[in-house]
């Protein structure tokens, strides 16, 4: 399984499960001297959590790569103990598989069947990323690039962000939904799943400001491709999409073509900011759509490990939509992709 | 520029320009004992150059790594030379900055201007990755995997293919596209283009069959996630999907979790065969949308190198629509990262 | 400082700092299934310390990558706490540098002088090194795959081991020595020098039994290669050898060119083990030179950080000689190497 | 097979086999703007082939990555075709194995049999490894970074460079042997070997001058690791050492011990430039020894590839002594490592 690395300059390696001792990562390639803004973390961290029915501290405890709170340029180590984690809410999936889960997945690779909620296929999995992406963040504000998701879509509830909309009030509501009356909408969508036990899939958005032109390295390692690469490893993506994203297969060449201003930025930006997989200095704007939460609050026909047909009862505590907790996992790893090409940029100029 | 290598056991790096004297690759990790089937490349290369106004003999010159047209397991070198190079058709560009191209990034980039027909961004780039990826298609033949692209939309002729639908007459008609209607509205809409000089975007599926369970490294090398970067890296790519896709934001948990059947294969596999990021078994299928080709035979307002408004008049050889040219292409990427992630399997294994 | 992972598929990232919280590292792509010893890996951590001042009970926190004492495929991460760091006893470095260390190199790297007893480029490191290259050799035992390290050289006592000796009865004296007469002339040089507050240098061989032929991936992956970088990555490393070794360099080819015997194994195996970069089945042999410890119990005349001549007088707590500590150290890193190489080779099957 | 990339930045893949079509390489990562000079790659192919029996033109096909001669930021691809390959002088080594040659490894690992003149194995394989080398050089020189090699040792006739002697007038004599009278006894031994059909070994020094501090990325990516690594990948070498090298397992610390001056260089440099496995900033001295060519011009025995006994009867072409043809390899080998890590240290500041 050694896929659980991120990057190639600032490298990210995380760790953990749902459900066992605790959850961590190591920066390799963290640039010495930045000073390590907790607060700001542990307001990401809260975000990533924001309506769970589980309780975590989510307290971070450093190993290294650290003197009095500034990077050392000596590998970044932390990790999150679990405190709420409760394995035997899950003894029963010993037996059953769990539609749209990754355990048939896991037990056919791995010839382990790991029955402790989800173990690395859990959405826990994240504490990770966000504390890696939320460092990166630190040092590309300080460069002054700004990431920032909002919530586009909940079931039908919808914005379409294209061309692109004013986004400077988005993260006045609880989703970060642009517009306040897709917001209320979308509440009433999430209402009516706690009611029903269903869950519901979203698209969230997202847009970085102040990129400079030349990141990413064609062809493999285009920006487009690493930040889809990037969006499509959280948990339930399904889909990504940049600039005029799933619009451009529809629309012709006339109409989406970016015309240059006289100061070599675009009238529309339609590519989103990025151009032969390369920043061209405009605004990224990216889009990523997620399945519901496969664990739904009703029964559900499955069948045992050994093939028998049987009834899912629903226990363990799930959310209903993974907006608005993906939102700053988004960003971070929109960060970890940015600061990783950022580097990579510096190192050939 | 250090992006140009793809996959980590079954390893591919490409060079070359649109109007440089030659395009080829070097595939480090290739298997020993393959035969090498040149016809099936050739036939491949084919389909990637179908429509092309440029014609190219794409003869492939092989470096090292055969012995009598098998694999050593040394590296495979080859390139095909340019003989329809034409920089000249290309001088104007020297000053006018085309829209939705890619030069003006390359410049700030790199600093160099290279005039020459788009040089490393142009899709004359994928010839390497197409007889790359036809090696890797005829080692997973031999294990009964097997890869289909096909044309689902071009402009606003489309196919829904979710749930998915019969693919095996998909093949058939120029476009691949599984709708006989359909196919005859795209025919529509690229002879009006052709008619108006527009252009028009497309999307593409593709289906992979016979894969076993337990590809994909969690959590950043998940099979999604590398078929999403894969397919983001081809040049006009501009959103991914897989399985339910984007559909998955309007979707409730009860519509569309997998419901599995005694035999562990799932009733509709909403999953697109991946799940956790892993492999089922089941068919894996993706979608990529693309824009139109940003050259378009109109006369386009645009700005010199200088800033200066200008107008440009198209000229050089240009297509309607990257369909039906990108299929073996998005066959030959998914090659990639599938003969990657099963000779990664077999090393855990 | 993106270099603290070593290997390809058996990937090991580790951190840690010799005075801060904890050390450890993450196992990244460790097949699932293997039972692990944990008495194996605590002798190995013993034999690390045998003769260190310092006292630590090493004890390991597992943070993830086992269920029920197996691993499960997801990374296996693990944390060492420091119980004896004394960061005071190291207080008159933050204005002196010592000779032979590091400190002054980091802090050209880095901008930061972290007075710390070393940090990252303390010997204390090793510990993460011993943990994951035990649970590679637990994995190569099962194959039959040995690793054995050996005392050759302290100062001028030395045993020559080429052509190779009988190394069965080396394990029997504390420092591994293969020549019980060497053996004692080591122990006399080791108390002459903490008598004068002197240090010593040492050569270490290591032979590594029952690895099947194919191991290496030429051309910069060989074999020979991999095993060089590892071990020179080892803290006070000044040279490496294998088979015929230096030696090589006053050699002729009729002397040291293996002669093939019918069983396709050679009379004197002066290759040691390795031909063209890939292992031959044969014995694999190499040797590692090391410096004496920089740290004196003597006087030493140095700076202090602005330049103004000083004395150092030595505190802390310091060996005399890396062996016999170093030996676990060098065979987890031919682990390491023998693992990763030997998935590979899986792979390519 | 997948390791024939070198680097992490300045990343150089290379293919061919000796008598195969064509030997060359991709470099991916070549920073833009910089101008080839293609007389000084020429001079440094031709010190390569000094001596050789083979005669080759080496001249170099250019197939991407330059506009005029200046380095674009794609992939710098080329190829040297082999003229004087000649399979027919190999045939009987279809059936007999070579002493310490690559055959036997080769066909354990791929379990194809390529008799021809050692394939990948060859030292003609470094003609690659030359050109990247010498572009890379071209950038150091540029920044005043300048490296050179050096005959310590042919057979018995030995330089001793430590503690290190001037350099300065190595370059006068064909094996740029640093002492006149042992480069008139090298001359002796080469002579006696043309006469008995005999090889014999050979240790290269090398000097590094102008480097930076703050190269080298510990803990695995040390300088030192990655300088062995390096070397260690050239065909025939057999051991490396730097800075005091093999002498520091017979030195006590109050010998070796660097005694800092006071502007922060040391009195004798015995760490040889890298302390803590980053560059100082002072020269960097390492040495390579290297085997006899294993091919006589004398009858072997050896056996078939039955394991029946036979006489290999010497033929093809062959050379007494690795020196000097190997020098520019190893001043290549060390420019891809220096400038790999200076562009990585660009990336962190």
């Amino acid at each position: 399984m050694s896929g659980n690395t991120f990057g190639n300059i600032f490298r990210v390696t995380t760790f953990g499960e749902s459900h066992g001792p605790a959850l961590g990562g190591v920066i390799d390639g963290c640039p010495s001297g930045i000073k390590v803004d907790e607060a700001f973390i542990r307001q990401q961290l809260l975000r990533r959590q924001k309506g769970s029915k589980r309780k975590e501290p989510d307290e971070i405890t450093w190993f290294s790569g650290l003197l009095d709170g500034v990077t050392t340029g000596t590998p970044l180590a932390f990790a999150v103990y679990n405190k709420d984690a409760r394995p035997s809410d899950y003894r029963q999936e010993e037996f059953l598989l769990k539609p749209s889960h990754a355990h048939y997945a896991y037990k056919e690779k791995y010839g382990v069947f790991d029955y402790c909620g989800g173990g690395r296929a859990s959405g826990r999995e994240t504490v990770a990323r966000v504390i890696a992406g939320s460092i990166a963040m630190q040092y590309l504000m300080k460069q002054n690039i700004f990431i920032q998701a909002y919530t586009l879509q909940i079931g039908d509830a919808q914005v379409r962000n294209f061309p692109y909309m004013d986004l400077s009030s988005a993260a006045e509501n609880a989703f970060c939904c642009p517009q306040e009356e897709v917001y209320k909408a979308m509440q009433q969508i999430l209402l009516q799943c706690e009611n029903t036990g269903d869950t519901v899939g979203c698209k969230v958005g997202c847009v970085i400001k102040g990129v400079p032109a030349g990141l990413g390295e064609p062809v493999f390692g285009k920006l487009s491709a690493r930040l889809a690469g990037a969006m499509m490893s959280i948990g339930a993506a399904k889909g990504f999409e940049y600039g005029a994203g799933m619009h451009a297969a529809a629309s012709y060449g006339s109409q989406i073509n970016d015309q240059y201003k006289t100061d070599f930025s675009t009238k529309h930006n339609f590519s989103g900011g990025i151009s032969g997989g390369i920043s061209t200095g405009e605004d990224i704007y990216f889009n990523v759509a997620f399945k519901p939460v496969p664990t739904l609050m009703q029964d559900m026909p499955t069948i045992d490990i050994k093939g028998n047909p049987a009834i899912l009862k629903a226990t363990g505590r799930h959310d209903v939509c993974i907006s608005p907790k993906v939102l700053p996992v988004v960003e971070s790893m929109a960060a970890l992709c940015i600061i990783d090409s950022l580097l990579e940029l510096k190192a050939y100029k």
